[in-house]
């Protein structure tokens, strides 16, 4: 086991760090015991031994992926129900790194994800009691398993033209779903294509011969026992994808396919057994559920900028390359600042998003807990706040963790480092659950309205507050502070909120009607709600890291401080040109900040390992590299942290016979002693294949 | 095969096409008689049964991925050599669209792309008359496969640091190959891992006891008859990657492994039986060759934008979605705004690629020819310009593609859209043959020397003459033309080089030796190299299309040059904040840009449709739609263009059974007639896997 031992380059840098390291795990945690609980589920999970994967996930066919982590899947959701007979698991719907372990364990997507992610909460969150009594005991014991289907294959955005319908039948007190045509037919769900029993379906109700617009309805889809799909149902896979390739995603029609009456979600709207229908008292009732899932979509891309920067800003601390001195051994490549340059901002941006995605789960519960009393003011102000963090939060982290993957050269690009499926997994989050642009226009509706009120002085809700003011007076001197920037990027929001709106109002004064002259200005209303969300992330997340800091050692607190400082100051620089177009800020301020970025990097450079030991990340939940079959190379390379599992004795499957042997090494065979189309591809594993 | 008829939603879209779409094809192609060719090559290969896949690529395990694409290839390189019997391909070196083909049959990448693509040119340009009498004809003959093997475990940008050595023993006349440690395996090389039986190796050469400095050999790794790997070679796989997952790419080390003196290439430099070493007559002759990968990528990058932007097209004017108008039918997408923004720059960079990578190339040729002559003047301009451009081009048109690619929704992320392997194929350009930033530092190196002699006064190269006039004066007044827009970023690109020549002066005298301040500024450095770039394709693609043009038709060279135009003004906007920094342009200027921009989105609109049809690229190559299960979706979504094969009959292999059924459809089977597990995944074809 001398491969555990630390690589010396990684010690060197280790001693470098100015702050205590368990600190900062600590602080990213939430508090000393959410490490340990963590700790202890890790711990756990991980020693598991059949969770381990003999061979990697790439190397399987399509259907051995899917068998593989269905297989796991069961291992896993059985242990998660009787470590939560103990352990309260619900917290899992507020963001923590508590359970990303599973990451570990799938690589990829959990084919049950979908029922944990928005099965379950859906139940929750619109059945009546008494239909919750029933099914939700059902679904977190794991007797039955759900997805939810709402989208079509011809439907996505655009959810009052779902086809699917469910028209009752007072005779006998049934619903009858249908899909009607080709573009009904249900398709993404996870978990769908042959895992899932049962689903929430999202459905055209039509009573006493009227429409009365989209509901979710309970459906069992397959037999209990036999999995086998009911009469009247057909369902299936819709293919392999860019990730996601273990989430199971399926399609799903209905022919005269009957549900019992009490099987529609009647928290809100009722259908009565004589097919009277009864109005839901908001219609904005269901709308919290909606927001959910995008809130958590920020705190989960600064979970995936963690792992992919701690994969990168170790490979660049180990990895030596050129020789700008002549004589002189090859520097690590960190010491480039073309390297910090591209890693150290996704470190920033992890913590930025962190504590801007806690602060808005923190809106988040406490609007939602209003909602549950009554009062829906707030709702319109959250969901503009979450279109724009999800669609903006997504799109850069993608970007971000694109940039690690480039940094990392030709290893990046192999599946062994772990960050194409860490960029493949980000690049998912820009369309689902609202695609990106379609999200940007929804906050660019709210920020038009928003500034119409502002210019007649009207009272504003908090984070558009700064349009009243950039209405009034938009003459602020400019000063290169991350205050000063903040402001400048308020200015930025207003100044494109101002442009996009005139453009609007240009438009219909050439007679274009409301609709077309929106349309007609729609990449500038982008431009709007982008502008206006880098004022909100710069805002919060300075704003929020000076609170939560405070209790924090001097030594600590600086750096998380500068790190977003830095956050904000890299965001100055490439939006310099809006600065220059709607602020007082000077060609000689640009150069005072790119001043103050490089003295930002040169401050993080010898924190940079230390930065992302803090992140805490277990190999086996980074990247795919110890069961690689170069683990020799990685040994080599040195890019192994304290905690990496990489004897290759531990992984004896179809590797060892594939191992590279080095020339002074012991142990490997040859490849000339075996035939060359053999020696390396894993066999096969036996699958049974009934067809 | 009523599928075959044209979606009434593209029929309208080509009748308003303004312009003829063959002339068009004619003039991307370079004439019509390389029009005829192309399809003359496309048909024939597209008739080989045994080339269609029964099971598409994303479904098969890694192992019987490379078995479909090795048997795939022989069966096309067999046909490539027969077609050459009566037809020249050694063509398929210059740029040109005749061979694209094989992106139809591979989908990834052919398992002997480095035989055609590098093996046979270093042994044209490397060897000595009798080596390449020997060599060349049973290598295009293919008797013999090889692969380039330069780029070591630890060694990729830093050449010198190659650890493979060669040592010369004049006992035997023999070359002792070996790799001392692990880090000097090679790793990377396309084809190595299991497919080719010869390869050029870079190594140390040592002789008289003396190092050389790096030399390629021409070295046979495995028996002819059995395939095995010689003994001494060590050869094997290095695993899964984002893409190029049919490659093959391998590692391989030597252990005293000999060859004789003759397989050192000598047409340079040699190495006499006494083992005297015979220097070249300049060490700049072997640069040629590599610039040549580079220069073919800009072509290359061109042709991967055009498949994208077809696919995204032609999916934007077939998907109808959501309501802006109460009661009005759902627009197609392409009527929105956003989506033109994101599609059309796609198709005007891949003209604007086309044209300035035609230009490079005839640069390259004619210096090579010079250099042929001895005169090696140019080179150096030729280096920064390939650097550059390979990096920019790279870079850009990834994003662009996962632009189109995400502006297909969901379905853009789904294999069968075809997008996901063309984007993880152009991300790995960004690597391979020089790493984005380590080229674009060449290319500031080039830049810093041209300004220091600019402002001095001195004769400048012709693509950076610019320098020359931006050192004497930069008040230009501010035009927005195509011509004004150049001027700017000829006065960005003259700007940013001093100012990061001034942040190395600034460094240097702080005390910092030169490489040390050049490491200090290299943020600065790149951000030059980049706008000095962008300004060569704005510059080259506006000159060279206004030259090229001149021969079509008024309506057809009027498109043309608006798509070059939108190149610049989409340029100019997403730049602004640079030439508000070092142009005198306005804000009021930018605004005229940004509605200029927005007309020539509406210019584009109609013919957007022509304009990907011109293109001219076949379904087969386009995507892997015509393989897969929800063919029926892609009928119905009516992606179709007139030339789809689409029928599923012509598909009988794995997924009859899996087929949707449309209510109204008949034939296939129901799901429910299934067990859930077997009816939508693939079977696993027979392999013989006799490990």
């Amino acid at each position: 086991m001398a491969m555990s031992s630390v690589n010396p380059d990684l010690v060197r840098e280790r001693q470098k760090c100015s702050f205590d390291v368990q600190e900062l795990v600590h602080f990213i945690d939430g508090g000393e015991e959410h490490t340990l609980e963590r700790r202890e589920v890790e711990n756990l999970v991980l020693d598991i031994k059949e969770l381990k994967d003999v061979v990697p996930e790439e190397f399987l066919s399509h259907k051995e992926r899917y068998e593989n982590s269905i297989r796991k899947a069961c291992i896993l959701y059985e242990f998660f129900r009787k470590y939560s007979e103990t352990n309260n698991t619900l917290d899992a719907f507020s963001p923590t790194n508590k359970y990303r372990v599973q990451m570990g364990v799938f690589k990829d997507i959990s084919p049950f994800m979908l029922h944990m992610g928005m099965f379950v909460p859906t139940i929750m969150n619109q059945s009546a009691p008494d239909q919750a009594a029933e099914w939700l005991p059902k679904a977190l014991n794991l007797e039955i398993i759900g997805t939810y289907a709402q989208t079509e294959l011809g439907h996505g955005t655009f959810l009052r033209g779902l086809e699917t319908t469910a028209t009752y039948d007072p005779k006998t007190e049934e619903f009858v779903l249908n899909s009607p045509t080709l573009t009904a037919y249900k398709w993404w769900p996870g978990g769908l294509a042959h895992t899932a029993n049962h689903c929430i379906v999202v459905a055209q109700l039509y009573t006493n011969g009227k429409c009365y617009g989209v509901h979710p309805f309970f459906v069992q889809i397959r037999d209990s026992e036999t999995h086998m799909p009911l009469t009247g149902v057909k369902v299936g896979e819709i293919g392999p994808k860019l990730g996601f390739n273990t989430a199971n995603n399926g399609f799903l029609g209905f022919n005269n396919f009957r549900i019992p009456r009490m099987n529609m979600l009647m928290k809100n709207a009722q259908v009565l057994k004589d097919g009277t229908y009864v109005k839901a008292k908001s219609d904005k009732l269901t709308y919290g559920t909606m927001v959910f899932v995008r809130v958590l979509i920020v705190t989960d891309m600064a979970y995936e900028l963690s792992r992919a920067s701690t994969i990168a800003v170790r490979y660049a601390a180990v990895r030596h390359q050129s020789q700008p001195k002549p004589g002189e051994p090859e520097p690590a490549i960190i010491e480039y600042v073309t390297q910090q340059h591209k890693l150290f901002i996704a470190i920033a941006t992890s913590h930025a998003y962190r504590v801007t995605g806690n602060w808005l789960w923190n809106t988040y519960s406490k609007v939602t807990s209003d909602m549950g009393k009554g009062n829906l003011d707030q709702l319109p102000e959250l969901h503009a706040l979450a279109c724009c963090l999800k669609a903006v939060c997504s799109r850069d982290a993608t970007l971000r963790i694109e940039e690690c993957r480039l940094a990392c050269g030709g290893h990046g690009y192999m599946a062994s480092s772990g960050l194409p499926i860490i960029q493949n997994i980000a690049a998912a989050t820009i369309t689902y659950e609202g695609e990106y642009t379609v999200l940007m226009l929804q906050t660019a509706r709210y920020l038009v309205k928003a500034w119409k009120q502002a210019s007649v002085g009207k009272v504003m809700t908090p984070t558009v507050a700064y349009l009243v003011d950039f209405s009034k007076n938009s003459n602020h001197i400019w000063e290169n502070t991350p205050e000063g920037i903040i402001r400048g990027f308020h200015a930025v929001g207003a100044g494109k909120t101002q442009a996009a709106f005139e453009a609007v109002q240009a438009h219909e004064k050439t007679g274009l009607d409301f609709e077309d002259a929106w349309n007609r200005a729609s990449v500038q209303l982008v431009n709007a709600s982008e502008a206006h969300c880098r004022a909100i992330l710069c805002e919060m997340s300075w704003a929020e890291m000076q609170r939560l800091s405070q209790t924090l050692s001097p030594n600590l607190r600086k750096v998380v401080l500068e790190l977003i400082e830095m956050y904000i100051v890299f965001w100055a620089l490439e939006k310099r040109g809006e600065l220059l177009m709607y602020t007082k800020i000077q060609k000689d301020d640009i150069a005072v900040l790119q001043k103050r970025y490089e003295e930002l990097l040169a401050a993080v450079r010898p924190n940079a390992v230390g930065l992302v030991d803090a992140f805490d990340i277990r190999d086996e939940v980074k990247s795919h590299a110890q069961t690689f079959n170069t683990v020799r190379y990685l040994k080599l390379l040195k890019v192994i942290g304290i905690n990496m599992i990489t004897d290759p004795e531990l992984h004896p499957g179809c590797f060892r016979r594939a191992r590279v042997r080095a020339p002074d090494g012991g142990g490997a065979e040859e490849s000339s002693q075996r035939g060359a189309r053999q020696q390396i591809l894993p066999p096969v594993p036996q699958t049974s294949d009934q067809s």
